[in-house]
């Protein structure tokens, strides 16, 4: 089981402009030249991230892209989310209505207990990532660090 | 991101054997049979949960498969690891040391914020997994179920 490597690079771009002022604008060039990763790439998962209401993308001279709301508001869940989908990791597939167990429909009302608790446990998973806005992330970071990365979004 | 179906299989396997009584033995064609799954791409998991000690194969005309300890001592986190891995779905590649932000050594001392949460969020799902034993999920099943296991078991 693998979350993408857009996870990561979603959450950091996220958390790069929860540490600008108040409606910074990075434009694709920024975000991946802080992280030293490949534009083109990036750019999929920016557009990701613009379809599920995490960033605002701007045209024209002072286009690029911004938080579509305060930082405190945007939770963890929801950048891994834009990238990964809602999906829980683990399908049940009913296997318990095939071969000689082939449970009959009144058997099967209730979800198996197998996929309850494997949903349970995504739902612990998502509810962590709910928990952390990407604010508190922004502000974890080394204070120097922090520093930098405001000087690089203001150039 | 996914788990394997393998999951699902021997997650499924291991709660028919925790039905029977203690130290019930199946083949690998009673187990494929009681969920109508193709035998040999179950053998693949089958011997993984032996690897894991989750289940113990035994040879000879009274051979097959047996859970390797009390099914209250064999927690669904068990045999979900035996297919899956104990690795997290998160990989942190630190790209906080490329690019212009380049976080020098001494910024990199603590785990990467991000890499923390992604690591507890999946502390979270594992903990909730951990704390369910494969007997609690055989007595989850409707009754005339676990009768019917209980029976293709003995056969």
């Amino acid at each position: 089981m693998k979350l993408s490597q857009g996870v990561e690079w979603a959450l950091h771009c996220v958390t790069l402009l929860a540490q600008g002022d108040p409606g910074t604008v990075a434009s694709r060039h920024t975000l991946a030249g802080w992280y030293g990763l490949p534009e083109a790439y990036l750019a999929k998962h920016l557009k990701s991230l613009v379809r599920a209401g995490v960033l605002h993308a701007g045209s024209g001279p002072r286009g690029g892209f911004r938080l579509a709301r305060p930082p405190e508001e945007i939770t963890a869940l929801e950048v891994v989310e834009s990238i990964d989908g809602p999906s829980s990791a683990f399908v049940c597939t009913e296997i318990r209505q095939n071969g000689a167990c082939a449970a009959p429909p009144e058997e099967c009302v209730r979800r198996c207990a197998i996929d309850r608790l494997m949903q349970e446990a995504d739902a612990a998973w998502r509810e962590r990532l709910r928990r952390t806005p990407v604010s508190e992330l922004a502000a974890g970071l080394p204070a120097p660090l922090r520093g930098r990365a405001r000087e690089w979004l203001a150039r």
